[in-house]
């Protein structure tokens, strides 16, 4: 074996550690329940992981091989797609979900946040299954954290994230460059809304049990519940209130809540890209409110403003939470839905999609584009966040867009083998690469993955990992020049 | 009235004699088929429309107002507006079309070369209306390379047409430079094609009528017929292939004929446009083919591919004519027919849509973000034809592309209001914009607009004629820019 692939491996080893160790929770719950089949499924998976990755760790700790940038990709890559597949054992060795395909699908579903799901009844597994389930939203919003504080800055991966490297507030103040400082704080910010969230749904009078792991899919934005009628389960409007803030919550930079910290709450809303998303919540909001108000049957206005709200934070935030079946409102409110799949949160969140920082930006070359064709002459640069968005900066946010739309073109044709029909296979794709869960028809809030083929189950696994490690980590590593040694720098 | 807009008008008024003296023709058949109210409507049309014409044209010769690069702008768009609505009169007039939005709607689609319709019924409408209906196709063609090849480079509107502004071979061999004789010679290329396919579905038995109105329809790459089954009422292949190839050659770019015949036919399959174009069409009528044999019961190998072959140019050419149902094929083929909904044919052609050209351009950024992500520090300039692509192009390219995207969506949403499926809005406002003429479900190919309420119908028709005219012409003239003299320049 290479140095470097030792080296690699040493890394992944780590993975597996953590894992092993997060493990224990859901053990002690399947203890505490006298959940036969998962205890015997945790422990069988916490000893081999663990083992595993000692043994990883310990055997190649001596290989010399310096790490180089591109190695980062495949690390991250990696890390996902091993994560989900030790991540998936306790599914299948319990028996709660039948099919390794299908266990696979549902714990990538969970490491990357997405929220969708091949379960067709939720409520009759073990409840330490469903913890873990929902535990992986948590961790992998962890992990994308990490991936966007430490990683991204130590391996050079600098400009996937656009809002990091170049263009928003955080930049300006120099945060990425002392990251290890600023990235315990995001921990930190994480954490803390883990705690108070899960604090103020147990004084709503959920179980402690319901709380976490309802807030786990909420600050990971990830959306799979423990109930089959997910959030309107609950019937509790304080409930649904408390997750759709803290959905809109998680969906915004995280380093921004540091320098609020640091210099104060208005820092916050001077941000462009926050203010683009707060509008474009507001607006949807507004406008599903008011049609669907008018257009339905059902006539309280508080309700359907609420409703609105929730699913409009729900989608834009890349969760995927439901009180209402969007799916069934009227088309104009269901077109509405379908453009905030592309929207997706803001850069540096745990939301996934395009990020409100591109969008932004795209408007803006509209805007100039325009301008441009009236005074070809005219100088009008165009600014995010006071600052002028450089040509480099326009292109990489066009071939980020660009990417985005073309792979989830691509997945969209490659489920479509399966005979479905045409918006189901769309939102499909644009779910699954922004990591959102729901879409409409076959895989409307009300309904699941479990009737796609395997081969569709692991095309939407690759999108849910391609999009939420930015594409390009993925993408990367099926070009010709990062497997051509001669280029390598 | 400001001397500014009297010269306007003066250029509109050529547009008002050059449409009267357009509908001799179908006065004659009218007169020939003894069809009295097509007669009366087409001679009070001819009178009214050439008397206002000669009227503005004398009255406002004096204004000594030096027409200034924005204005080009307002010309154009109000040519296509004025043409539309001159050319609705016979329609409503002769009582044919009872509705005159309807009757817009009819002609906005003749003169953008849509070929979208409304008529439930097109085979008991009088011989003259029809043939003006398909007549609007073949002036909107010849109007639409007027402004490639003439308006663009005289109003300086250069940029808006990427292909000739920078990118492609005609450029480089400074064909827009000397347009005056360039487009002399591309006005004789679309004439020939005219006559040429007309002889040639003469001689496959067609009467001369359903000769010409079938070549206007394809050359134009418009796609009304006067059938309702479309193409495939001849139930004729030899009518078919020679539509099928002529769809194709008009949607190539007429610039490359003119440096063919010069230069040699080889300058026409070195053109990296044309080739993308080729490619395209191979590769999804392959896909499509193949498909379509495998999943479904009728199994006339040659019959599916030239089914295939013929919607697939087509689509791409954005003409719209039918020999076979694409919306009832499998849901795979008619995801890749979908997918060329938004690709459209080469610059300089008379087809619609995003353009090859910048479609090619966007996936060589794609390619370049990525290698870019590995190599960070690489030199790889993205190259069109053999000439490194700037990034002025770039950001030209993605611009127009963002736009293209936004305003598809801004049409959309608007069509919801009309409570239709999410396909059928979306393919419309995709078929409209891209001047195709067909979508899927109900506007299907065998399927019309009729049902779309007034409002719709305008917007489907501010879509065509934006379209048409590569987006910013129509756009700039709703920018604040444009109506604030103080930035005029």
């Amino acid at each position: 074996m290479s140095s470097r692939l030792k080296t690699i491996m040493r890394i992944e080893s780590a993975i597996m550690i953590v894992l092993s160790v997060s493990m224990i929770p859901p053990l002690l719950i399947a203890i505490y329940n006298g959940e036969q089949k998962s205890i015997y499924s945790f422990l069988v998976v916490i000893l081999l992981s663990f083992l595993a990755g000692m043994f990883l760790n310990k055997n190649f700790s001596h290989s010399q091989y310096r790490l180089k940038n591109r190695d980062g990709f495949l690390i991250v890559a990696l890390a996902w797609a091993l994560a989900s597949f030790i991540g998936a054992i306790p599914f299948y060795f319990s028996g709660s979900i039948p099919s390794f395909t299908d266990s696979f699908f549902e714990s990538c579903s969970g490491f990357t946040t997405t929220g969708a799901s091949i379960l067709t009844d939720i409520e009759v597994l073990p409840r330490s299954i469903l913890f873990w389930r929902s535990f992986t939203h948590w961790l992998g919003g962890m992990g994308i954290i990490v991936f966007i504080t430490a990683l991204v800055p130590a391996f050079g991966l600098n400009g996937q994230i656009v809002a990091n490297a170049e263009t928003t507030g955080p930049t300006k103040d120099k945060i990425t460059a002392k990251y290890s400082q600023g990235a315990k704080a995001v921990y930190l910010i994480y954490i803390a809304m883990t705690v108070i969230e899960t604090i103020l749904l147990k004084l709503c009078g959920l179980s402690l049990y319901d709380a976490l792991v309802h807030t786990f899919g909420t600050v990971g934005t990830g959306g799979l519940s423990t109930y089959n009628t997910s959030i309107s389960h609950f019937g509790n409007i304080y409930v649904e209130i408390i997750i759709a803030i803290f959905m809109l919550l998680a969906a915004i930079n995280f380093n921004l809540y540091y320098v609020a910290m640091k210099r104060g709450i208005k820092h916050l809303f001077a941000d462009e890209e926050t203010k683009f998303f707060l509008f474009v919540v507001f607006a949807a909001t507004t406008l599903i409110g008011i049609y669907n108000f008018f257009f339905n049957s059902f006539k309280d206005l508080g309700r359907i403003i609420l409703n609105a709200f929730f699913q409009v934070v729900s989608i834009i935030s890349t969760t995927g939470y439901m009180t209402n079946d969007f799916d069934s409102w009227p088309t104009f409110s269901r077109m509405i839905i379908f453009c905030l799949f592309f929207i997706g949160g803001c850069a540096s969140s745990t939301g996934g999609g395009i990020k409100c920082i591109r969008v932004l930006g795209a408007i803006k070359l509209i805007k100039r584009g325009i301008t441009h064709k009236i005074h070809p002459n005219i100088i009008s640069p165009v600014t995010l966040n006071g600052r002028e968005m450089s040509n480099e900066t326009a292109i990489r946010i066009s071939n980020f867009i660009f990417t985005y739309i073309f792979i989830t073109g691509a997945g969209m044709i490659l489920l479509s083998l399966d005979g479905q029909d045409f918006m189901t296979n769309l939102s499909a794709a644009a779910s699954c690469i922004g990591n959102i869960g729901p879409g409409f028809n076959m895989v409307g809030p009300t309904m699941n993955y479990a009737f796609f083929s395997d081969f569709s189950k692991y095309v939407c696994s690759f999108l849910m990992i391609t999009g939420r490690l930015e594409l390009y980590t993925v993408l990367v590593l099926f070009s010709k020049y990062y497997h051509n040694p001669n280029r390598t720098k």
